[in-house]
């Protein structure tokens, strides 16, 4: 507990990232979520989860502001989550996850998923870090630096 | 334990990633690592983790080829754990998180770190997901398709 307490205050986002949306389950929601899924029942069903253990995730991802609670679109009494802006913008992070899965994750010859442009049906190009200019960076052509929150800050 | 064995064998890549590397001390550990921590004893440092959970993660992190365990560069008695070019490629995975983490987990005011370009001390620009033609790409440009790994399949 004061682990994770230790993470949701830490000065590095990476930390804070993973405080409050890296639990596994919470990814798998809003990747069910980038494929339109909207409703517990069936966030349930292609997860397998325990109810009690989706409800509580789907609560806490509303409380960070993941997800909107809607009425259903269809009229009916059902309630849905709608990402928000905050939760669409979890995009590049599961796409780079899946790259690696792609890459170091599955035997030649077992079947996975890929992700796919509907423009040309072309495999999406791997996500790389690049420098404004775009030149490829390894972590070795990083530095960080501590900033204010809103506005530029120094060392 | 069920779902854990769901993750480690689903087709999607995602989830496989989870299961191999997200879990959260994992990430933090190969964060360590990308600001070039080796030693046992200076990841238990930094991140405060207890000695056999740390020695756990990293035991994993050197059985999934994360980590290659090598004699210390100095000569003396210490193993250094040394990212491989699998554990290397987390790197846009991490640094996706982090932008995600500065852009909505910080109050005005709060410091935090970010990361720079050292040729030009500039921020890195934030990683977007795009197309082959350099068009940004939202989930719904996107879809999903079956292949084998190690050779492009159909549907």
């Amino acid at each position: 507990m004061a682990k994770q307490e230790a993470l949701r205050t830490s000065e590095c986002p990476v930390a804070r990232t993973l405080e409050s949306i890296g639990e596994r389950w919470c990814l798998m929601i809003i990747r069910e979520a980038f494929d339109d899924v909207r409703r517990f029942s069936e966030f349930q069903k292609n997860l397998g989860l325990a109810k009690n253990i989706l409800a509580a995730r789907l609560k806490h991802l509303v409380e960070i502001g993941v997800f909107d609670v809607c009425p259903a679109s269809d009229g009916s009494a059902y309630k849905e989550y709608i990402l928000t802006e905050r939760g669409r913008s979890v995009f590049p992070i599961l796409v780079a996850m899946r790259q690696w899965g792609e890459r170091y994750m599955f035997e030649k010859g077992e079947i996975h998923s890929v992700l796919l442009d509907k423009e040309n049906g072309e495999p999406l190009p791997v996500l790389e870090v690049c420098s404004s200019q775009g030149a490829r960076l390894e972590p070795a052509d990083c530095y960080r630096q501590r900033v204010v929150a809103g506005v530029r800050g120094e060392e």
